[in-house]
């Protein structure tokens, strides 16, 4: 029997109900498919730092390097430790050092899930920039705490990351309706933008096969709400695509809608699976948070995995329990009675 | 009589549609309400460009420095001048030059106007810093055209730059329902913006009558989708600005009902009056541009020149026009029926 080895990393708030919640079910669903997990679970979060002092031990990515996949809840819990410090400290770095490039995130309504749009027809794949661009983590503060003070923070994007992720975003494209939108901001950011829309541009006579558009931000943001099933495929930097992957929850009906996989193309290295919503400490462990992106999320990690039928069938189940009625409103049902329809929806 | 002196900008593409009906719109309400306008034109555009080598004269900026206020219509034709080009020679060196710092743009649905978000009820003042930041033009390419490419843009953060938008942004809130929603990335982006969230945590104790609240700029964009109607004023950095108020404008009906103001708050020199729309040069000239963000922001213009009676006239004039169901759906009616409609409704 083939077993993956699992790093589960619970992390803050709501990120340690919803990981139980998607165990369960990866756990159920493999052992009615043939295969198990060893799942191995870290307390690396903000608590692990008010005891330790950072986020996770120094050898922590060497610890995560020999797993077949992560499985994250949500990092944050800003009233313990900054955000600045906590996302630095955990998150992004493994994003970074596992060159988890591709953060692939998919917006559609789920069946019986009613989204804030009059429009209910579109599906999305949003593929973002995950290593480099306006995450690089540059820059400074001179003349700190005077009136003078002036801060940077400078965007990175090399060629390599730029076209990496835009052939990404091209054989995806390809894979599904053959339509690519390119984000960018080159009208008034002359430098990284300009290049990333070059980029686009020559790499487009590659993909001849595929429709490529070049967007402002600004403008893909409006078209998000406005005209989401011209829409396919999505392709944007780190910040752009953090911002519309937030807008494409919310149009799927809210943050506990939403799944990403953060993976590492190659395998040279374990991919990664989470929930895009935090870690909402309001409602931490009152046993209310919505388990579906983190289920979701999950089934992304069995398609990574090559356990294609396996991932069918957990977004069968999902799929079974939105129509249902259950999970489907955000707020109504416990945390503890999605999974079980879940679960028995794998029946 | 008073005259005051403006400098007309139509710009490209429907920027020329849009600003010949907010000019005959402000005409009409100056002669009925006792002042009247001195209005110059300049031809400053795209197509300027090919001929002359620039998007303006070496001397556009003094040409414009001693007018009562400038009002543009749109800049940008890329076919014709590179967007990175056309908007660095225009539209950016006026709000920079003039240091129009806040650049403010309402969203809130006009009579009649169907958004394409389920819920109606919302009415948010978006303030976006319009001189620095992410727009500053810092940056640069090494080993351009190689494999080992890398492009950087750098974000410029000055104290005097972020505490001036931010003081603005609680005067606005005081001035309307108190409540300040300031928006960054903190989380991510470890120097500029947490620079700007202790500046805002800092006047907070200021104004300790206004309601502060900071968000991440991903955790914003959900908001305006999901919950609108808990939002009043929103300040945010130069891009992210950006991205707000091209969202707010879509779930306002689209680009077409969105004015904007770039103001010098000090009055050390002209504010500008720009929809938030652009070029759209797939319709120009075809009579058929929604004039009403044009119009609107020749409102807001009047309200800066102090013409405040006159300002909610032309307001008046757009409420009764929409909701005759004229203007208020895009693509509906001609640019001259909706200005008519405009035009005869300040009868
Ligand atoms: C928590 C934060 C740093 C993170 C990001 O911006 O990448 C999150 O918003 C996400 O989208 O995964
Ligand atoms: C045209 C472009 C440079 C401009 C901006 O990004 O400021 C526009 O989108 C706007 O919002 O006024």
């Amino acid at each position: 029997m083939k077993t993956y080895k699992i790093a589960l990393l619970p992390g803050d708030g709501i990120g340690r109900d919803v990981t139980a919640a998607a165990k369960a079910v990866l756990e159920k669903v493999a052992a009615r498919n043939g295969f198990s997990f060893a799942v191995s679970s870290y307390p690396w979060s903000c608590d692990y730092y008010l005891e330790h002092g950072s986020m996770m031990p120094a050898n922590g990515i060497e610890t995560l390097r020999s797993f077949d996949a992560i499985l994250l809840g949500a990092v944050g819990w800003p009233r313990k430790v900054p955000d600045s410090v906590s996302l630095h400290g955990l998150l992004l770095p493994i994003r970074k050092a596992f060159v988890q490039y591709a953060n692939i995130r998919p917006h559609r309504l789920l069946p019986g899930v009613q989204g804030p749009l009059r429009s209910e027809n579109f599906d999305i794949l949003c593929i973002r920039e995950n290593t480099e661009g306006e995450y690089s983590g540059a820059g400074g503060r001179v003349h700190q705490g005077t009136d003078s003070e002036v801060a940077v923070e400078t965007s990175v994007f090399t060629r390599k990351g730029v076209e990496r992720i835009l052939r990404f975003g091209f054989e995806q494209a390809r894979a599904r309706r053959g339509k690519l939108a390119s984000v960018t901001k080159s009208n008034a950011q002359k430098y990284s933008m300009v290049f990333w829309d070059e980029i686009t541009q020559r790499l487009s006579a590659e993909y001849s096969d595929v429709e490529v558009t070049s967007y402002h931000i600004d403008a893909m943001a409006a078209r998000m709400v406005m005209a989401p099933d011209s829409l396919d495929v999505v392709v944007a930097s780190n910040l752009f695509g953090d911002i519309l992957t937030d807008l494409g929850a919310a149009i799927q009906g809210g943050l506990g809608f939403a799944a990403s996989a953060n993976i590492n193309p190659n395998r040279s290295a374990p991919s990664m699976f989470e929930p895009v919503h935090g870690s909402a400490p309001d409602i931490a462990h009152l046993g209310i948070a919505n388990p579906i992106a983190a289920i979701w999320s999950g089934a992304m990690m069995l398609e990574h995995l090559g356990e294609t039928a396996a991932a069918g069938k957990v977004m069968a189940a999902i799929e079974a329990t939105t129509a249902r009625g259950i999970g489907s409103i955000p707020g109504k049902d416990k945390t503890d009675a999605i999974t079980s329809s879940v679960l028995s929806a794998l029946d």
